[in-house]
């Protein structure tokens, strides 16, 4: 075994010997999360005489007072029953699974087959798959601001450019067309819109979506509708599906799993594909191609989601927005007393953004400060809005049990007060 | 509600106006499937007087004589009973579970913890991660042919070129270290080794994996090993991780739950980062980066992880063993005594390819038409070596039952001595 010895030699000589760098890739090095590389940057230590708090994380599970039906659990339960399950499914999923997703999405105003949905691994997969189908390196697409921050990593990834369109806290959160019209390039490729909104909690009317549908319209631009807080909406305030309001607007509806069924961990996104008039045909077929890299989502889930979608009463839906619903008033009602803060109170997810008047404040002159300091005077920690492309407000999450939320928000009204400007 | 008519109307009328196209991206056209190309070129109509054999998916569980062990059930319904199972998970996993796998891979030679595992979306994911992670667009990555199709896939997608270093069937598909060494540029980034192989059933010997090493560490080379059949090889052949055997070559391992655990829907892999003089800390980062884009994966099996490694009693893989390493002989000894075909006895994993000789034949000229003609005449479905790059050859995965191989074998016998060349 001559060349055993030799090569063995040779391992041990050179494992000391210098190689030049192995660098990562362009394209690792511009995957940037805003959230991570702002909160890692913040000197966020909470003080150790009080406990943590934390209104930052959009995980409804994290408290336990919120957790999936036991429908979920069942359903996945007798999915592992069927030797089918444990194999490979077709990359854009099972047919029972995809028809099982269309039919519950389907209306009149907007039909669907089972051909017209493709599942992926979690809403992440869908919308990094409809970003890739439709956008080239150099494109541009069009997002909120502030928007959910995994728009900008997953385009930043592949090199697609994002314009940021103005959303206007006086007007609940409504996108500025105007704005938004002087964004419009020869590489814009397709606007996101987030419909109800993470992280601003606004439910948008029936008026400012076909207003949205006008705009794409005029501007020949496909849609892709973020639409994972889909029923999560409080009294008073309705979702319209995008695609019910046009026979026109090609729109890549995505959604999932996560959040209306509280199991975010289980990966099962899907995008719907609303395309009355074959302007997406090249679309599709990207789509599918794209879904062979990762071969989508687990089979287990797929095999489970007709009975999930059917079976979970929707009792457990309207109990879940009972208590966000409930959660999000008494947020807004606490807040909004405090001097120095402004509210827009959420109309559905579950989600509200609070501005900061930095004015206001003797030592607070932004958004980071603000944040940073609140977790190390009272251990509350919520995202910064710059973490959101909105600086000078935060994030609240209100899903935490009720009592963690009105300790959270009598340790901020403490704060704010201790840090107001006194002139 | 003008605005609303306004829009109505506008929607309407220019729902029959044509728009401008709407491409797909350069990427989606570009990410190829060579199999599914080849196959929907084929004409894969069976014989209707045939039952159809189909010994071409890749998946062990297809024909339910091969299904997974009830303690990766019962895993996955413990993990369900836990609350924090159903939330998100860090991106690269849950540390019990990356920690499972740590302890599961360590040995002396190569130790590994928690932090150098990586969790992805299968072993699919996994791949993509490490591809994308060293190679730029216009980079170059080594990939055997025969070969698995994802790693062309993969690559082409990203605009990262593959240059394939020839296997030698002579030589139990070994590496052709003499052509590998003319496919190195300064473009080169990285080194594919798939043992076992899919589709070539071999296992490399020591000797030839410390080539192998001593190759990558004269050129400098990192290596991407897939050892997703890491332990599936029969008697008289050892499977050697190859990080086992250097100290030197930075070493990205790829492996998951998939074939030896027969759950490949699961869609559950890992990166094992071997790095022992840290020439892969920007790889690190980058890894991390990149999972960040869909989250990983499912989380129910990743809180089963820790069970199915350590619960799965030995005898579940000596009984896969077993079964493959039969069949595995059957279709050697069946196949190698029919005239016009070459078999290379396969070592392990779940495949074997066999060699057609076209001047043995008078009218298949090549691998797709064997395997075409095959399918119409006696309803035996392969796939072709080119699906693998590897012209005249096909591939057999003999996971089947042992009476469906039988039945497959004489059908293919009789269809040889059918068309073999009279003269």
């Amino acid at each position: 075994m001559t060349a055993t010895n030799d090569n063995a030699t040779v391992d041990a000589a050179s494992a000391k010997t210098a190689w030049r760098p192995i660098h990562a890739s362009v394209v690792s090095k511009r995957t940037v999360n805003p959230i991570r590389r702002i909160v890692d940057n913040l000197n966020v230590v909470p003080n150790a005489a009080k406990p943590v708090i934390s209104l930052a994380l959009g995980d409804p599970t994290v408290f336990g007072n919120l957790s999936t039906h036991r429908t979920s659990i069942e359903a996945m339960e007798e999915a592992m029953q069927k030797p089918q399950t444990h194999g490979y499914a077709p990359s854009i999923g099972f047919e029972v699974a995809r028809a099982a997703i269309a039919a519950h999405h389907s209306t009149p105003e907007a039909p669907l087959t089972s051909g017209d949905v493709v599942i992926a691994s979690g809403c992440s997969g869908a919308l990094d798959l409809c970003i890739t189908a439709l956008a080239n390196e150099g494109d541009e697409i069009l997002v909120p601001q502030p928007g959910f921050s995994l728009y900008e990593t997953l385009a930043t990834s592949k090199g697609i450019g994002c314009q940021y369109y103005r959303l206007r806290p006086e007007q609940h959160w409504e996108a500025d067309l105007e704005h938004m019209a002087t964004l419009i390039t020869p590489r814009t490729r397709a606007i996101v819109i987030n419909n109800p909104s993470n992280p601003c909690g606004s439910v948008y009317t029936r008026a400012h979506l076909l207003d949205l549908l006008a705009f794409c319209e005029r501007h020949q631009l496909p849609i892709i509708a973020d639409e994972i807080y889909c029923d999560l909406v409080f009294s008073g305030h309705t979702f319209h599906p995008m695609a019910t309001l046009t026979t026109s607007v090609p729109i890549l509806a995505v959604g999932g799993l996560a959040k209306k069924y509280l199991v975010p961990g289980w990966r099962l996104g899907w995008i719907l594909i609303h395309d009355r008039h074959q302007r997406l045909q090249e679309i599709r077929t990207a789509l599918n191609s794209l879904s062979q890299l990762i071969i989508g989502a687990n089979t287990v889930v797929q095999m489970a989601l007709p009975k999930i979608l059917a079976d979970t009463p929707p009792s457990f839906h309207a109990d879940t927005i009972r208590l966000l619903e409930k959660h999000a008033e008494l947020s807004a009602t606490c807040l909004s007393g405090i001097p120095g803060l402004t509210v827009v109170v959420p109309q559905g997810a579950m989600y509200m953004m609070v501005g900061i008047k930095p004015e206001a404040f003797a030592d607070i002159p932004n958004d980071l400060v603000f944040t940073e300091r609140l977790m190390a005077e009272e251990s509350v920690f919520c995202l910064p809005g710059q973490c959101f492309g909105y600086p000078n407000y935060f994030r609240i999450v209100y899903t935490a049990p009720e009592d963690k939320l009105r300790e959270a928000y009598d340790r901020i009204r403490a704060f704010v007060e201790r840090h107001r400007s006194k002139c």
